[in-house]
């Protein structure tokens, strides 16, 4: 019975992925804390690639790369800080329509993810031109998920 | 003349590497809060490794590897955290001494840098006493580190 148990509990796991993982450590203030560290560190990356794309300062194709890989990466790791539960417990600008239009939320950090994905991947070849187009997309999906799901 | 002296510019960049690219549009305020929150997510995803190694939840090999991953990139982002500057401007736990014995504080970082790098590097096979082991030796670099540049 508990060898059932703990395999019902493995098989929950591997289902629900690495929010059950966490959840069993977490509180919502952690998770608050954690995304908005995401944010920032989002924030710290874009703006060199936006001084870049905006010629503030040269380009550099690699340092433009590296950038471009962190923001993917760390908006990979963005929807386990949006955990059931984390809408209150700390100061957050996260509307709760997060949690309630759920599908949509998720669509719009689809959105993000795969255009900055798509920045990264640009990065080793792609024209100037070409990559502050796609820096424009990639602030779009920005722009598109805080204006419904960010506090003023 | 203004060429050359473009150029110039670019090579000091290029010698000094990110904290050049950075040091333009950041202060020490977000230098201070990036490296903050840089610990934020380095300890959220040490949580789950700490958890598996501690048998406080399943172990699960893709989660821990992924988690080893994140921490070990995020190693590698530390150091533009403590640029020239940053030793005050927000509240810090960062001693001073970071930035009088630069050195031994850079040997510090590189040690967590590759004991990270090595927990990533062994997750993919290695059995999980062995995991268990580098887990303890690269808890010890954080201690190595925090005993002598972190604020009681």
């Amino acid at each position: 019975m508990l060898r059932k148990l703990a395999l019902s509990f493995i098989l929950i796991v591997a289902t629900v992925g690495t929010s059950a993982v966490q959840a069993q450590d977490v509180d919502a203030e952690d998770t608050i804390a954690y995304r908005q560290s995401l944010y920032k560190l989002i924030f710290w990356n874009f703006g060199t690639i936006a001084g870049m794309a905006r010629e503030r300062i040269p380009f550099d194709r690699d340092e433009f790369r590296l950038r471009a890989l962190r923001v993917s990466n760390f908006s990979r790791q963005l929807a386990e800080g949006y955990a059931e539960g984390s809408d209150s417990g700390a100061p957050t600008d996260a509307r709760p329509e997060i949690w309630t239009n759920r599908a949509d939320f998720d669509a719009k950090l689809a959105d993000f993810q795969r255009e900055a994905h798509k920045l990264y991947s640009m990065s080793a070849e792609a024209e100037v031109a070409a990559l502050k187009q796609q820096f424009g997309v990639l602030g779009g999906t920005c722009k598109g998920c805080h204006d419904s799901y960010r506090k003023d």
